[in-house]
């Protein structure tokens, strides 16, 4: 590591981020994430002071640094942790949740934190959804995504929130639009941004504050602040692409420090300058069941998922 | 290895192409690729029977495959090799161009290769001009590039030739892709493609028609058909980007068999369907000096690389 000082106050460092060439101090490293968020959230216009914000909490340091710099800002955020049910063994759910109430009790006591059940409400755990489908561990992800951004959209709904607001870092981004890039997934990459509007057919307006900070700084952010978290990663992830897409761009990073940061900027200024095309969606109509947006005919992804055995899979 | 059998006759087989799920013998692997390599011509629209090709011949394995297959194929096809002056203590271009000769002379004596001494008519090597310029060995490929898709496009020019055609193999193709991903290069990305049309202002129409085909299906093709080729790379490239990304691509190949064939094909269906918005280029003119199409006012940035020391770089 060497010898770092701090580039505010020639204090000690605690963090020297090469991509950036900037080492700071505890009280500056803080100071700068707090700032940057600002400054962030600002330039994309994510939120407003009269804006009711909720932040899908998962326990880990992203969502719970996320909430936090989001109370320090003086934005309304309250969290909302979805326990989907995963065990494997290690109790997962439970124990993320212990994290995000633990903070939410001892950190910031006047935020609220609302729990939801999936299994409770649903009667299934996200696990068993699942294994309804084919394709194992690797359809977990995608399944499990589903139903987080359809019940969060519909709590968000429901409580009268205008915005959410999820944790996801550079890392999470590069990564996504790697893999979007691979494929050359054209809706996917035109509709990746750090903030998507609310579409007034009921998708509630989303915004990621953190994307512009590498997974080491959100949890060094964390580490600082004394936040707690749950640090083992999904025990269904394992094996997941985004780890390997990750790793490789980890590897890059190393070689090159800045890369992961100069490929997801200059993509959104490549999107801003319109080097992409932005194609009309095909038409929304409202899910027959939950009434929240889709473009399928008939029943939602999510509702689809929620049918009895046998008959979502029956053709006529 | 194991013991895969040829598909279409169930002789041992000399190649499995894990991304195609195709193991060939000797004979039906060469009608493979000849039979792919006419059928991308034909859908690119890259030759007809009465253009007068000039093969970009660098005397390694893709070059001169390609030749081969040019020639095969019935389509008129002359070499070029550029003498660059690269002697890095290796005769490196010297050697080159023995295999090229070689190649013209054993395998198809009625083919013509012309043979440009670059230092010859310009009094410089290209490492001498490279060595003007800041940067170092990264700058070389660059200096290098330059003048080769210059002098490339003036000899066509001058005899008369209708299309450029080079060796860049799928393994090239995607790293370059990869680069301009990562920096999101809008003007790059819209412009690469397997076939540029001539664009009215002099330059020559330029194809690539191994772009569909792995370095080690190109290699193989070579070494089947006893195609003597230089196998060391440049020494010049150590070290390059290029090589950096390829490696990159090579080891996510190794866990999914099918990444660059994927990553390439669906950027040009994507291309295909306009997902990259085309914009106009900046007006190009004819360079004061030798005439062909520049963006720059003045000179070419060929014909300002071989200005006398210190000219170029006075601004008044």
């Amino acid at each position: 590591m060497g010898v770092h000082r701090c580039r505010m106050c020639a204090a000690d460092s605690v963090i020297n981020m090469r991509q950036h060439r900037l080492a700071l101090c505890e009280v500056h490293f803080v100071e700068w994430v707090e700032k940057l968020s600002a400054s962030f959230i600002k330039k994309h216009r994510m939120f407003e002071p009269d804006d009711r914000i909720l932040v899908a909490v998962s326990g880990g340091k992203d969502s719970l640094s996320l909430w936090r710099i989001l109370l320090k800002l003086g934005f309304q955020a309250d969290g909302l942790y979805m326990d989907l049910g995963v065990d494997a063994g290690c109790s997962y759910s439970k124990n993320s949740c212990e994290y995000a109430e633990k903070f939410a009790q001892s950190i910031f006591p006047e935020a609220k934190l609302h729990v939801l059940d999936v299994a409770g409400i649903y009667g299934k755990t996200v696990p068993e959804m699942a294994s309804r489908r084919k394709g194992g561990k690797k359809k977990f992800c995608s399944v499990c995504g589903l139903v987080k951004r359809h019940e969060m959209n519909r709590i968000a709904r429901e409580l009268g929130y205008t915005v959410i607001a999820t944790g996801h870092n550079l890392d999470d981004e590069a990564a996504v639009l790697f893999g979007n890039v691979l494929h050359w997934e054209a809706e996917y990459l035109v509709r990746q941004s750090p903030v998507l509007p609310a579409d007034g057919l009921g998708l509630v307006k989303r915004a990621k504050p953190l994307a512009r900070f590498y997974e080491r700084e959100t949890a060094a952010y964390a580490i600082i602040n004394n936040i707690e978290y749950m640090q083992e990663e999904c025990p269904f992830s394992v094996g997941a692409t985004s780890l390997r897409l990750k790793e490789v761009l980890n590897s890059m990073e190393n070689g090159s420090p800045g890369t992961k940061l100069n490929f997801y900027f200059s993509f959104l200024r490549a999107k801003k300058n319109s080097l992409l095309l932005v194609r009309e969606r095909p038409e929304l109509r409202s899910c027959e069941k939950c009434g929240q947006a889709t473009g399928a005919p008939g029943l939602c992804a999510f509702c689809r998922l929620l049918e009895p055995a046998g008959v979502h899979h029956s053709f006529s």
